[in-house]
């Protein structure tokens, strides 16, 4: 069903006039409020072309200070397109206390796929729950999303894209694809409907604008935000409720169950890298070919060996191909932001490797313990990296996350020996040691990660490290056999697709 | 896609055991926190026949203090299903500071009557959209609704069933439905599935209930309440977003533009009276015959003459099938639930016609000026009470709104000859002498109401009352037109199915 909104009559042009220039005066106030309070803000302009949205965008603006906000057009690049869906957005939220302004959003990705054929009913309905997730995901972390469709009727759009056609300076603002929709205006109206229903959530709704005059529909959008920034700006300090875990889980050992006395010979590991690591080599370039990204996620243990591990992994890969992040306490930019925003802006393409050198994990371990984020906070996490990583694994991407596992007199000795050695002594600092005080908190909170967020799309798998060789071995195995087995499904697919076009002869 | 749930590993007995001796008393703490901040709190028992909903429920009420909860069956008496379906669970819900425990609830009803047919797929479309409303208006409105929905496998439910049945003393407790449901398990668990994702919603999220191992079961349910509680208390004083109206909207003229100078002579009066309730007794038959409600809602200035009016209404109708609802001040137990709580108690069955003098408006115009509710809160009601009629309208109900109005010195006229007429002292009140001197903010509201209200499924009609004779007639033409209009429209359905029918033939 179509939607319908019948809107308030136009005030006269005097009014109109009137509260333009209060409301402009009270959302440029409304911004200072919001830099004071730190709070994010995005805004969507999504509607019917010739709606008038750019212009109206472009008069809002001119009343804020620019250093606090940005505006973006849809518009990926071909850069963007070759991650996952959510990329191009996620990465664009703004900082707290700023405001994102979308000229045309996700909305119009997800639609206008399905209208053109590009997006199978399948595909859309995924994208759907992807933008509902993304939507609450921002609203927990404190985003206020206000998102207005602009509204014109068939007839006056019609009559708009007449007028630009007419005139030589402005003929080329219509495109095909613009007399297309309206000339499909009722079937498109109903697509647009059915996104505007399953997108109208509690902590995202949308607002219909009525958009067939310029300065009231300036007046609307402006007023609306006042509105929701101080409902907003009320909440602030507003609990999320912490979600029950709905992804497939694969069951795990408790770290105190693993056992470390696993090792290797020296002559055999010499023999099995050279051997692994020429073929992952092999694979990266099929990898490559085939468009599939690798993400490996390294946590593990102060002096467990991650370094080394990744630097074996990494000697295989051609460097055009892949890319090391090593993750630190984020920045004041990353940290006035969503705190999967500095994950998602380090993703590789399709076809590449992104190995990190400790992760998003950080949130539920060292946030967690040393309270830089609240309960809450981390408590949510579980599921919001489930849903991160789902996203990427729906996208295409093979996950791998290791966790590097050494024991407590292990770790004693490597830290001792980096003390006593002058080369290595740059390894060691006095945080190292305080954390190794907290092994046991640590330990609670690791086997919590791994139990609740080792999934069957991103599973963990333990590398026993008191022997590093070993678990440099170990390390490559679980990934080539993740490659091979992606690789197989890949060529079952294919298989059954030309099997499949065979049988419609 | 069916939902797909791994539940954590189950602790050992002894663990269970300790955890819920804690949870036991923790939840019991929680339940003084409630009475405290006066919180008011749902819980949804729901899932599959034989996975303990019953006893599980039994056994986490055992310790708490009955005076503050209440629990229901999902079980409607003939009379509720003779209403709204959202009223049987409407008038259930709690007091602020207690708590309601369902025991199979709105999901089971719609769940149910799609399997059976009993809805099509667009009636059950209509239900779910109710009920997203429903948890929506419950959460704006401060209550905490906690949903489980209570799993077990195919292979266990068979296996419970069939303990059931091969005992003499529990075999009752088996239906035949019951049995369906396990034979047809797969297809089942579809419907759930879909249904829970469609309500899985922020405001009221699902939490699935591991429900193998009955004390395990209790513990999730304690311990989640907890939770939840702990949350909910934390967000006490949120304030919810005011949704935009995306009703169809009538245009109504402001109260200064209604000319009030329209008159009608002695004997034309007395002539139409007879007349028109004639005829309105006529078809007050007609719809009772044909199970149609009608709700009329009466609103005025003080002394307009809602009272003669509603009385001359009245004189027309088969006292069996009406009832007149005199609307005051809300009582403690009605203020301490949902505002429009009374008005959902006090709908009419089908047939029947329900004449309400003054209504849920209160919330618009005496709450909003004297500061009874919030500023949110009444903002909010506007879509609120459009929510509700729809739902009433959705039902079948013919639903008329009457605004009667009249002029500021005829209202003093009246005023003076109350307090100069012994017989007539009673009526007026110092009361009605301090809103008097308010009557332009008054003024302001109820055109605001008008407006906003003013739905096609539910417009105001303006009675002009200086000449109450004239009002009286209007009232009694404008229910006999909308009866009148529903009919033809009913008559017209019924031969269309017909001539469907023998086009069939």
């Amino acid at each position: 069903m179509a939607y319908d909104v019948i809107f308030d009559e136009i005030p006269s042009k005097e009014e109109i006039g009137e509260r333009l220039e209060k409301a402009r005066l009270e959302l440029s106030k409304r911004q200072m409020l919001l830099k004071e309070n730190k709070l994010p803000v995005i805004v969507l302009f999504d509607g019917w072309d010739a709606a008038g949205k750019g212009s109206v965008l472009g008069r809002v603006i001119k009343n804020l200070d620019p250093r606090f906000f940005k505006t973006y057009t849809y518009k990926p690049t071909e850069e963007e397109l070759r991650r996952p869906f959510l990329y191009k957005h996620f990465i664009r939220i703004p900082e707290a206390g700023k405001i994102s302004f979308f000229d045309g959003s996700w909305m119009e990705e997800v639609t206008d796929g399905y209208l053109t054929g590009a997006l199978s009913k399948k595909d859309y309905k995924n994208r759907i729950a992807s933008i509902q997730k993304f939507e609450r995901q921002l609203n927990d972390d404190g985003y206020l999303l206000i998102k207005f469709f602009f509204h014109i009727s068939e007839s006056e759009q019609k009559k708009r894209m007449k007028e630009l056609l007419d005139s030589k300076s402005t003929k080329w603002r219509v495109s095909k694809e613009d007399l297309e929709q309206n000339k499909n205006y009722g079937k498109v109206k109903e697509v647009f409907s059915e996104y505007l229903e399953a997108t109208n959530q509690f902590v995202a709704p949308w607002y219909y604008i009525d958009s067939s005059n310029r300065k009231w529909c300036e007046l609307q959008v402006v007023e609306r935000m006042i509105v929701c920034i101080d409902t907003a700006l009320k909440n602030k300090g507003r609990v999320a409720p912490v979600l029950q875990n709905t992804f497939p889980l694969v069951k795990m050992p408790k770290l105190a169950d693993v056992k470390l006395d696993k090792t290797i010979t020296d002559e055999e590991y010499s023999v099995e890298l050279d051997r692994l690591q020429d073929r992952l080599s092999e694979l990266h370039n099929e990898l490559y070919r085939r468009h599939i990204p690798v993400i490996i996620a390294y946590e593990g243990w102060d002096a467990a060996g991650k370094g080394g591990n990744i630097k074996r992994v990494a000697a295989a890969l051609d460097p055009r191909g892949y890319e090391v992040h090593p993750i630190a306490s984020p920045e004041p930019h990353e940290k006035a932001r969503h705190h999967l925003w500095r994950f998602w802006t380090r993703l590789p393409k399709e076809g590449h490797i992104a190995i990190f050198d400790r992760t998003w994990y950080g949130r539920v371990m060292v946030e967690r313990l040393e309270g830089f984020c609240s309960e809450n906070d981390w408590q949510r996490a579980y599921n919001e990296i489930n849903e991160f990583e789902s996203e990427l694994a729906d996208w295409g991407a093979i996950v791998i996350k290791f966790w590097v596992q050494i024991d407590k007199d292990t770790q004693l000795a490597r830290f001792t020996d980096r003390q006593n050695t002058p080369e290595k002594q740059w390894k060691i600092t006095d945080e190292d040691w305080r954390n190794r005080e907290k092994w046991d908190s640590y330990e609670v909170a690791v086997n919590e990660m791994i139990e609740k967020t080792s999934t069957t799309f991103a599973p963990w798998h333990i590398l026993e490290s008191d022997d590093k060789h070993y678990a440099r071995i170990k390390a490559l195995r679980v990934i080539i056999k993740a490659i091979e087995e992606r690789l197989a499904e890949d060529d079952k697919k294919k298989k059954s697709k030309k099997s499949g076009k065979k049988g419609k002869k």
